[in-house]
């Protein structure tokens, strides 16, 4: 037996079952380059504090460098006997620059140093997909620039509503994105805390300088009670917390993308690269990549619920159950970034049915409510309004006539206010421009929205 | 058939069965105090733009202000055929000031209009949270800064790790609560935004002015797209994955007030006010109240999940599902809140059995680590030390004795560089001031961190 | 202080603010019939046993009649200092017949008497239950068996695939509701098993017969192990996991009214009784119903979650965080039943759009996979007959015409064994009538499995 | 472009990024034994038919088999671009044995194949995961067996309520893993169902013969609907739900095993090979198998709505969303099984420590109820008997004394019908034999337990 690197109180090897099934290798060593990097942090504190001869100092970082070279090469390959990613560059820098290796572990447990790791890992990976829904907005804007004065129906109920202008439906996601950013850096916030020095949960006696060490990993703060560090992960789950609410969005996204792929709706055609066929109809050409991202979404919802069950009713400090962890937000980071950035090439491939669009925008008497507002403009209260326009559709409906076809007779019958002017504003692009209040569907406000947008996203 | 508001274009009345089973009056009727609020706001506004009169204004605030006190008296009833909240007010204007009545909802839709209600509550409720996470925090730093001194086990895996103060661990507490009123005021930014102005989706061809209304019910911001604005249940999901990070810290705490109570911690014991007994053991005196807490961590992990899986793959705008999002939100904040001001409460009536928690402290070898770092002060690597303690552990399990009570000879059997300074570091109160690593356990940090905290409850 | 029943012991009274959170009465009082149903048969069992007079039985059944009929006609309130539901009724049959009131929990505890109660009300609301899916199930077949004939448009990945009756479609709803049933029935058995006798955890040292007190509640099986009687939650979790399926289920197929509903598919319509207006757009008629149903789906997903948060890591026996146990229940309950009723109600007010269906049946190539299967008849493998329909498919797109109008000559340019009688398959009935394997879509593999649920509905 | 084999109708291939976004290779090779046997099947069921002559069915099966033996040899390598298992050994079959493999799909689809592929592992592993269970039944009954007699304290509320036999807590678990065996086994009876001849989602117009494959493949039943077969995957929610109960049990279990090892409770040690050390601190030896199977009963719970947001609202009938089915499917079964089958072997290595836990069941007036249900033998009501035990045990802690110590003048100035004969109940074994009501912990009750539990298990 080797013997781990804590078995001196042991006289009984561990079980290989239990070994098997407690290691943790098998994911974490995803964690090996923010492992080193706090290593060396740590190391040239400890060489800093007299705790390290400047020697040791430099033997220890160069053995880490070693170490992290051969890993990225692939020539160091991680197994199950080594527990976890931390025991196995430990042990591997033993065996590399001898009994040396054994002083990087003072101050420090394993329960301060996993969580050094996966803050700097979540760092990373919150910049990243930053900017990943930076790319998806850019994609969304370029989409609704370009398409800028496109009507098409506004649906509630997945009724016909009002006309909107295609461009504004777009923006209504960058929205959705830009709160999805704003709190993707919320929680940087609470993820770029150093919590080295609180050792294995009550801090050292050893003359660390957490501080020092925080600097070189640039944590702007430090975490401030050594118990709550090593046992708390809430930083994990806020971010997937964060990461479900932007699944949830693509959801909505992809499901309007499915629906308007169909043959019923008929609204956009997705390029032949992004679809893929059947193994028994020929003429099948569908559209999985919004489908399986309107899939995952439930994925990213469980991991989440994984966390917060796995976290209720823990007593204080570390317990062996936050291993768990780790594999729920790796997973989520690949699919919440893999998801975004598809979808930002997917709107690329996207073609507009523009005439489909702009017929459906005038069918089921989606003007109605402007004639309801022209009514108030002529002094009518809204309530009586909307009851005079509603009997309007019931007459058409049983002559089967659109507004727009009846008559000013017919017209005056509901309400003897409307003019001859009542034809001007049943007009498609009239009544989208007419909405003009902040946020409306107006071709101006859209248009201050875009511009509005491409500063957001070049800054 | 009295009718609804919206029957003009209807020919059959609703069936009965369908108005029971849409109406949402039984749970939204608790927004009637923001739903006046914001009705009065839009008056005044439709009054400043010249869509009424100032006598129509007057007639319209003064019999909203009728109703809110009507309702607050409880002379009047909501009824199930009134279909929610908005409706039955708008009827009951209409009833109480005529036509006029009709003429408030120009310009708006449910749609803004409930999406207003909800930001209005869920702002104060968000504030009154925080007072509450508060409170509990005061209750904690009160009990942390008046047992300042007494030493406990510090835990890990629930085994014996290291001795901490008791007020250290109750202010990892302290720290939880600190992260989850930062999450709650990062939300609030994105409640504290109105919606009205986008009316059903698209805004309105009316001359609104959406600042004014903002401004007149503090909102400092106006929503970007009157898409997203009545189809964005984000805020409310957000709120509630706070609040089930709160109701995970709480599961933990009430975990270890339970395990503290037990016969076997025997740590604290819960004033009788607090327990309850049994209905066949007469001897039972139960700490019900943490166990509920405990237990209602899980009914906010499902509102959250309810709320992503009714938001999952819904195409914009508004669809009726989104009715659902009241009573999840409603049940969270009565939750969360009741359970953050019960603790506060809770805390005054433990007492704490010191002598107990320090003849625990000591037990389970927990000075080991001590003897590590004071090998490495030796000189001795880090590694080597913990195998050497490691020996020494199994040898006095062997022994049958305590790590004092080991002679120099057999100290130095296991490393030579042991002096008789070894037996002064055997010191509780020593080995828990010797950590005094930033966010460390010793008496000076701990006292520090009571300090801060009282400066930010002070503020 | 009238005090608690279990007061004895105490010196303090219960804190009002403990007393507050901690009642369940405000839910736990929709048990009243079976707790007193259970106290009733537990009366009978402690006079068979001669642990009460046949004097004091006929009292107590007497006094028990009594609260029955007061509660039922609502002269009875419940109040919080009342607890729960088992102390009320308890407290008041005291006061109604006095101390020989007292004498009626002998031999049982509020731990085994409440696991009594929740298994009598799940085991009436489980048939119910399975009432309501079966009237839904009748409602599909009776409008399955009244359109049969009709063609739509069979989708995978919401893209045309292949013709399908519109009866068969509607049976894979019944086929779904089939297993929900084999569901409800499997929890039923884990339902029906009598706990009491367990008394607080361990039995009681009173010569009870609860094999008595099982046959007179019909219970067909007695609790085997009295710490897991008071402690199981299995059968709530198992019931609520079966609803979260049947809420599934309804979710699909109300996304599929939604979609029918809506203007671009226009495959049905929904009759006025089922439909709402908007409080803004005069002409909108919105599919509330089952967008709310949808919508709920959520719901009973959180209930399922926060029950299964609840019990992670309980030790045994009873701990108060059960008592979270009912509302999740009740509400899960009263959704599901409502959701199956309304529904059943639905289906008789849609109308089918029959000739919109067909034509669209027709349109995307949906009889692609005819030729393919047609080219293997003919001797060619799939795969091959796969690819030269593809081709052909490839060539109608870019020709703009359909398969159905290709020449013979055509044809035969990508498969040579084409002949004259590729025309008569191409055609939407013989389509549908071709596909007649088990479970397939032709007439008579449908009008089979109309035939089969009558039978089983009419068992 | 080798081409996928569908790609006939298609004139671009599929973008790289799509090909590895929506490829499921990486995890559902898994299921490549089924898929071979799923074909073999179909294979000669075609030949059978006629559909393919026998020398084609020699070639297919041969080459099939090859397949089979190449992948477990590890010769055969599956890569992203072949799609899906299904794909590549398709392709693999005809590179192998030429244009006749492309014959095979014939008469099926991918929606079929994959449905029956999962229901075949499925049936495999629930009979694996019903014999894990088993085995962790029979570990259970064999410690209940060899310490029978052993008392410990029952707990309610973490509160020593009456003493119990060890034997009767660990049958408690018996108990509940005898339903999670029952509930496996009804979930059985629903996947046992083959899908095949559903194919894309209508059936199929070729003269295949369902039943013959179904009885090839041992299965009992068939589906009976095309299109609910292809989109049906309620077999895998409830197996998950199913094992979702199974991990509750188990947290249970180990939150009890975690306080038992605790140094407060002291109940149990388990052996250094079912441990693992710290890295900082020599002394520790830690729980970590239980904590581990603890945290995962979240990792569970997460996969089971994960996969029922997954198929929220999904029309009919298959979509692209329903391949996230997998992962959490194979990641259960991996995490259920293992969990149960090192809790099997670590109940081995459980050592007891029987005189502290009959010391703690006799601390705490855990005899109470005895004495008040003594009283109602005397004739007292238990209400009343309740409230003199009440205050017999206030005056106890008011005097500093056991109940046992109270003089026979003490007891009488609390009920005058206490008699000596008082003392003899107030013996721990005593106590525990006195609770022989069924399902009670004494002795008895406890052998019939053990016996029969030995009768099933040996069935």
């Amino acid at each position: 037996m080797a013997g781990k690197l804590w078995q001196g109180r042991f006289r009984e090897g561990t079980s290989k079952l239990v070994e098997s099934f407690t290691a943790s290798i098998r994911f974490d060593k995803r964690l090996y380059r923010y492992d080193i990097e706090g290593s060396m942090a740590h190391c040239k504190m400890l060489s800093h504090q007299g705790l390290l001869s400047s020697e040791e100092e430099d033997v220890l970082i160069q053995g880490l460098g070693e170490i992290l070279r051969e890993i990225e090469h692939g020539t160091f390959v991680f197994e199950d006997s080594q527990e976890d990613v931390h025991m196995a560059i430990e042990q591997l820098l033993i065996e590399k620059v001898g009994e040396v290796g054994g002083k990087l572990h003072a101050g420090r447990s394993r329960n301060d140093q996993v969580a050094v790791d996966i803050r700097l890992f979540l760092r990373d990976e919150i910049q990243g997909t930053d900017e990943d829904v930076k790319n998806l907005q850019s994609s969304l804007v370029a989409q609704a620039k370009a398409n800028l004065g496109v009507v098409m129906p506004g649906f509630t109920h997945l009724q016909h509503a009002q006309p909107v202008l295609y461009s504004h439906h777009l923006m209504a996601y960058y929205e959705m994105l830009r709160r999805d950013r704003q709190r993707l850096s919320d929680c940087l916030g609470r993820v770029d805390v150093s919590p080295l020095g609180s050792a294995a949960l009550a801090g050292t006696s050893l003359p660390i300088d957490s501080r020092l060490t925080a600097d070189l990993l640039n944590f702007p703060a430090l975490s401030r009670n050594s118990i709550d560090a090593v046992s708390d992960r809430d930083f994990i789950i806020e971010f997937i917390s964060a990461a479900a609410l932007i699944m949830m969005h693509l959801s909505r996204m992809c499901e309007e993308l499915i629906l308007w792929c169909s043959a019923e709706f008929n609204y956009i055609e997705l390029s032949e690269g992004f679809c893929t066929g059947s193994s028994i109809m020929p003429q099948k050409k569908n559209p999985d990549v919004p489908e399986l991202i309107r899939g995952k979404s439930g994925r990213v919802y469980g991991h989440l619920l994984s966390l917060l069950a796995m976290m209720k009713g823990l007593p204080l400090a570390y317990n062996r159950d936050l291993q768990e962890d780790k594999e729920p937000l790796f997973d989520t980071v690949d699919t919440v970034r893999q998801s975004l950035r598809i979808l930002a090439r997917l709107w690329e491939n996207v073609t507009l049915n523009k005439e489909r669009l702009e017929k459906m925008a005038l069918s089921g008497f989606s003007l109605a409510t402007d004639i309801a507002e022209y009514l108030v403009t002529k002094g009518m209260g809204f309530r009586q309004a909307h009851r005079a326009v509603g009997k309007m559709v019931r007459f058409c409906l049983e002559e089967g006539k659109e507004l727009e076809e009846m008559t000013l007779q017919e017209f005056k019958g509901f309400a003897s206010v409307i003019a001859e002017d009542v034809y001007t504003i049943l007009d498609l692009k009239k009544s989208v421009d007419s909405r003009n209040s902040v946020g409306g569907t107006s071709l101006q406000q859209v248009r201050e929205a875009i511009t509005l947008a491409e500063e957001e996203l070049s800054s």
